[in-house]
């Protein structure tokens, strides 16, 4: 049998600003998200037995190609830590924390450290689009785009709205499987609106938010079209940003004090499968947040608020359905009544999402823990979702058949 | 109090040739690698619960930029297994390593894996170079070069044997230590070669080697100058393969069989420390060597084997002395005595090291675990230690101030 779990929270959270800010180098991120994170868990730099460090493109960008976070981690003060350099796309931030928290529960150490950094805006768009576009297997891209064209062929774009000439392929991607969900649940383009005019008006209230301007939903239909049926507005930015979190155990907890520890009920790694995109119940989230409310004792019914990873607003749609907040087919029609805007029955995405708080690759899945984190503790200000005692988190990257190579599902409780 | 460790095997391991196979991807080799540790251990491709990736280079050589772990290990037939990619230089294949005995340890799975794979020789050596140089802060390459030239000052090259010219910096950094231990402990150049010649000897018996000829001591000594003291035949080179293990708990090994299974007495993770490079008795595997010693209820003394990273001859001085085989400054007479030969009394790099058997990067580390499985076995072959019992391998990898920037220090026992 395995050993029976011990019990890990999360002690303190911290992220940088995300937005453009490319006279910051990936140390400096750094810095500022582990300093804040320590001071929040009024944990000392000796402290952390062993730190994760996610991260995608600096190796690309900033040329540092081999140890990166430990030379990060030292700079912003830490000679001692032992730290490991993780990648798992987009999902590699959540894919940090989930270490921590085996690390932790492991005996390993104490108290670990999970830090995500990405700084993007430096480098040309073309180099980014490029680097997204090894998010799946490379020897099958001919393999990928037929596949695509025929889950997007149940519905044709209007006339003038032609795709094909997205940038990133990912967008191809999210447009083909938005579509064929148009075809087969009849998801609306003005739902998918209505999500991303929902996401920017709770950035609006998060000062860490890289868009804070509200749009209409004309405004963002009219947006220029990515690969329809997504408009511009719909997308994830290319960002800078850094989160970081630190992953404890009961001792070190009776160091630090529990009146703000939060307990991680659950973090889960998706398991893959092949299948086809039809199976959507069998989806590689849906599975993993199966797990996670299994071994948290809960269901979606208990849940107080989701960050899920709206790389696009139909992914928003998506996992709504996936982590089971609304019957799979119904995530257009849960984000058209309301129920997921601050006030509504089940808030997602309160910090802005992937969409307007922004989307630093190897930073994102901490931005989540850090917003769950800070609603769970009622610190979340202006965008406090009230009562807030389970918190869920979806961070997904990277694509393997019809879903993403690697996802992430965590509950979090007050 | 952290949760009390429970039992961690080696039931599986496999590796590929090292050494020249530039037609052969990195998924190719991988799947030899965990197809081979999945046959050895009778473990079911389904088994795994956690996969761990170790690669440095293929984002850059093969255009796979992120991903590259679930990519290969999905192609070798493993569509379930949530999967991380892990990078710490050449400490990364003992990475991997770890994160499975600690996902085992942590009760998150019954059965994890641990692959490591590069694929070098098809690109060209000035990148391969460039990529290395990476493995430490490349905002500090003036100050790291200023002091190179004054710890090697010590001792003076002889006429004819200037270096400098050294391809890749980390052979400069090598030398430079070298010739400080020269300048303090009285270590020759002939004592390197003989080193060299010792590890050509033993992969003469590995099949698994790159390198499989053995020079005299004259020829290593005469060999082309890299960075003096350090000649070519002392110097690991550029390899491609992959290596593999499978990592389980007491309860996936009541299915797979005690007999061949090795139990891990430790792995640990060394801790880093700002110190000046004549602390040798603090430098960051001795420091992990102690821990991993003390949490086996070990010594030096019950060490069977080694295998240690030589990345140059250098290496297998600095490590004897830093795991304790003999005392600081004696590597250079321990390795003169003969005692780290295949027969001596405490063979040092049986499967030839990093030096003969290959380098091929984020795999070294899990040919390491190979070797000591396969001795703790007695399963060698020609190359068999008589009665080995435990086994220690030590993986360094990038650089930080005078020491690496990530150790591992394994005890491994039959």
């Amino acid at each position: 049998m395995p050993v029976r779990a011990s019990a890990v929270y999360v002690a303190g959270v911290a992220m940088t600003r995300f937005g453009r800010q490319p006279e910051r180098s990936v140390k400096a991120l750094v810095q500022e998200a582990v300093d804040g994170a320590l001071r929040d868990a009024a944990c000392d730099r000796q402290a952390p037995g062993l730190a994760f460090f996610a991260n995608c493109t600096q190796a690309a960008f900033e040329g540092q190609t081999a140890v990166a976070g430990q030379i990060a981690v030292r700079a912003a003060g830490l000679p001692r830590v032992p730290v490991v350099n993780v990648e798992n796309a987009c999902a590699s931030g959540t894919t940090a924390f989930h270490l921590a928290c085996t690390a932790v529960r492991a005996g390993a150490c104490d108290i670990a450290l999970a830090v995500g950094a990405e700084r993007m805006t430096a480098a040309d768009k073309a180099r980014v689009f490029a680097l997204l576009e090894g998010g799946w297997d490379i020897d099958e891209t001919e393999a990928i785009a037929e596949r695509l064209r025929r889950l997007g062929a149940g519905v044709t774009p209007p006339p003038g709205a032609a795709d094909g000439g997205a940038k990133s392929v990912f967008m191809d991607v999210y447009a083909a499987f938005a579509r064929y969900h148009m075809h087969i649940y009849g998801l609306t383009q003005r739902q998918l609106a209505l999500v991303a005019v929902k996401n920017q008006t709770h950035a609006a209230l998060n000062p860490f938010a890289q868009y804070r301007e509200v749009m209409t939903v004309e405004q963002v239909l009219n947006g220029r079209v990515v690969a329809w049926p997504l408009t511009l507005p719909m997308c994830a930015p290319i960002s800078d940003g850094a989160a970081a979190a630190v992953v404890c155990n009961d001792a070190a907890l009776a160091r630090f004090g529990r009146a703000r520890a939060v307990r991680v009920l659950a973090c889960v790694p998706g398991e893959g499968e092949t299948r086809e995109w039809a199976q959507l119940d069998r989806h590689i989230t849906r599975r993993a947040a199966e797990r996670a409310y299994e071994e948290a004792g809960l269901g979606p019914e208990d849940v107080s608020l989701a960050e899920v990873h709206d790389a696009t607003v139909f992914g928003e749609i998506l996992q709504s359905e996936c982590l089971g907040l609304c019957p799979i087919g119904d995530g257009g029609l849960l984000a058209e009544s309301g129920a997921t805007r601050l006030g509504g029955r089940i808030p997602v995405n309160v910090s802005g999402g992937l969409q307007s708080r922004g989307h630093p690759i190897g930073a994102t899945g901490l931005a989540q823990i850090f917003e769950l984190v800070t609603q769970l503790r009622g610190e979340a200000g202006s965008r406090q979702v009230p009562g807030a005692r389970i918190g869920i988190a979806e961070n997904g990257g990277g694509m393997h058949g019809v879903e993403e190579a690697a996802a992430y599902v965590t509950l979090l409780g007050s």
